[in-house]
């Protein structure tokens, strides 16, 4: 096991009618809160009223920016971080998913200094404290409710670049599961995919090979997280279904997955970040039809995780007397039954990406491999890699 | 899923030379600081003198508190809450195992109020603060170094009581695995079975049949626990093995295993207490004797979830097309004969205690019972549990 700190200090409340409590949670850290948001959800499903009335009960003024978008860009970062100076914001709350969040924690650090706030995410300048934030979350699935990341779209670089620090975890993030009863099939297997995925770059790009605590952990997280999606499609209204795939979600990526595993590599979103940046998909969908290729190059280059998670996931169901390339085979061929089953894409051409496309893609992500500091990602890998995925 | 609210602010600093970090983690807090620690054990094998060392090099002046013993003693914590108000401490460190850990919690609370300390365990006096309290975990088993619970014995009416507050969280606890190679064979095993006792007890007592998420987890660290166990044992300097002992046994009870099970009992924790309040046992050796006949009770009772627990923790050796009271029977001796090999009591008459003392454990766990608000746990009931241990 490698040396590691854990330190998150985010307070969650989960369950059935937490909701209410986004008002006296708010003002602990003032009284003048801009409201994050996405598009019509909130507002349909009375979530937005909801949070509005709680805050209003609380005593806490209410500035508004919605329409935030799947792929959250950075000019509408910038114009929530005008809005925040100019209001003097005291409290920034994000209420949606990972897109909407993350666009609240970006305007919480960009309001809080003079600078462009694209320059935390290129590296230019060092984050020294943000405007404290609170989030509702509606869509598991990026888990950064209850981490310190959150990435963002340069609107017009269409670079889709990540950015962690330790001032970035949510204070208060409240988890109702019920708040996710009306999230769409194929978005509640794009979330399932995306958590899924988080666990297993982990998992698979680690060089540590005695980290049994941390494995049984990520094993039974995937085996809970495919179990729980499969309980939501059936029943989008099942709460322990809905229940437990956000709260696996959330453990997901909160940073004990991680925990003593040493460096480890991010390609699927390394890819998937070029991918969405350029052709704006879902991020979970991209991620999906990047996957069976992605496990395949490890099936055949370093089968021997793979076919130790298989026996974790699918305790009983593998073959334990063959060798590790057929262990890790079954593996993939019973995920891809899964992701088949949730009804994702698999490939790149299932999204509508041509193999004509595949070398601006890994150009796009060999780039982005210098920022994240992965440089084992050369372009040709990556394009191996991409071309498994056609 | 129950609601929950999971809130873990504690700072880990885990790995391999981050001793040195508590003098800088110290100085976070204040320069007058009482070292709590234990016997002979920190000055052999010199984590007493890097201690000293990383604090004196912080500029942080330390005041003494040594010779703490296993099931700590209230009129430790009263001496040591008197020198903490004479000394103006304004930070608690507690270099050992629980018992010092908890030393070091009870002194912090007590030393910012003028009533006795006594009375938070009582339940007579509300907590409202306390000094910080900083850790250096040398033997793992209870958790305190990631939890906010203290346990502490009264030293004439030999009550044993526990009380679990927010503000009891340590700060930052350094969990370095070296620091446990000198933990004696007997104490290693007796870490492992507290941990896993204290996983057992969520496992089985929960009343919400819907918690697959931490149903893996638990399963997971169970069998984490043991294999790790078993490492250690055999090579008492195996860094991976100590290491994931050491993990597994702060996750076990850092209140992510309980985070949503909703209201769970601590059986084999209050007749232990009981035990070790009246006997002065180790307390991982108690809990060792009395697991098996509580299991067995189980067995009879309510069999499905000890047998889900088995397929969980032993994949593939339990036979899954039996009654779940055979698989329920598979699992208690598969548990028994780990608990053999690692050569700790399996009954009260092995730990010395006759089947006559058990009308007298089970009045004092009976007790406890009301003050724990678990009035399910009657004295025939408690008394029937204690008669499948001998």
């Amino acid at each position: 096991m490698h040396n590691f700190v854990f330190h998150n200090p985010t307070k969650i409340l989960f369950g059935k009618q937490t909701l209410p409590s986004i008002g006296p949670e708010t003002k602990a850290f003032g009284t003048r809160a801009l409201l994050v948001y996405g598009q019509q959800s909130l507002k349909q499903n009375g979530t937005y009223q909801q949070i509005t009335q709680s805050l209003a009960d609380a005593g806490v003024a209410i500035t508004e920016l919605g329409n935030i978008q799947a792929n959250p860009l950075l000019s509408k970062v910038r114009e929530g971080i005008l809005v925040a100076k100019q209001e003097k914001i005291e409290v920034v709350i994000g209420a949606g998913g990972g897109s909407v969040i993350d666009t609240a924690k970006a305007i919480a650090a960009g309001a809080v200094v003079e600078h462009d706030v694209w320059k935390f995410f290129t590296g230019k300048k060092g984050i020294k404290g943000t405007l404290p934030v609170n989030t509702v979350l509606t869509l598991p699935a990026s888990g950064s409710e209850m981490n310190s990341g959150m990435v963002l779209t340069h609107d017009e670089k269409r670079q889709k670049f990540g950015f962690g620090h330790r001032f970035l975890f949510p204070k208060t993030s409240i988890l109702d599961p019920e708040l996710s009863y009306t999230v769409p099939p194929d978005y509640t297997a794009y979330g399932a995919v995306d958590a899924i995925s988080h666990i297993l770059e982990f998992y698979l790009t680690t060089k540590d090979p005695d980290t049994p605590v941390q494995d049984k952990f990520m094993e039974g997280l995937i085996a809970s997280i495919m179990a729980a999606c499969n309980r939501c499609l059936k029943d989008p209204t099942d709460y322990g279904g809905r229940a437990s795939l956000m709260w696996s979600a959330t453990l997901a990526l909160n940073g004990l997955t991680a925990a003593g595993l040493g460096r480890v590599g991010f390609p699927m979103h390394l890819l998937e970040h070029s991918l969405s940046g350029l052709y704006n998909t879902a991020h979970g969908a991209g991620l999906a039809a990047l996957l069976p290729g992605w496990l395949h190059y490890y099936q055949e280059n370093a089968p021997e995780r793979l076919a130790m998670l298989g026996k974790g996931v699918f305790p009983g169901t593998i073959p334990a007397d063959v060798p590790a390339t057929d262990m890790a085979d079954h593996f993939i061929d019973l995920l891809l039954q899964w992701l088949r089953q949730i009804n994702v894409p698999t490939s790149l051409p299932e999204l509508g990406v041509a193999a004509a496309d595949i070398p601006t893609i890994a150009e796009h992500s060999c780039g982005l491999a210098k920022i994240w500091r992965l440089r084992e990602y050369s372009q040709p890998l990556l394009e191996n890699i991409l071309f498994r995925c056609c």
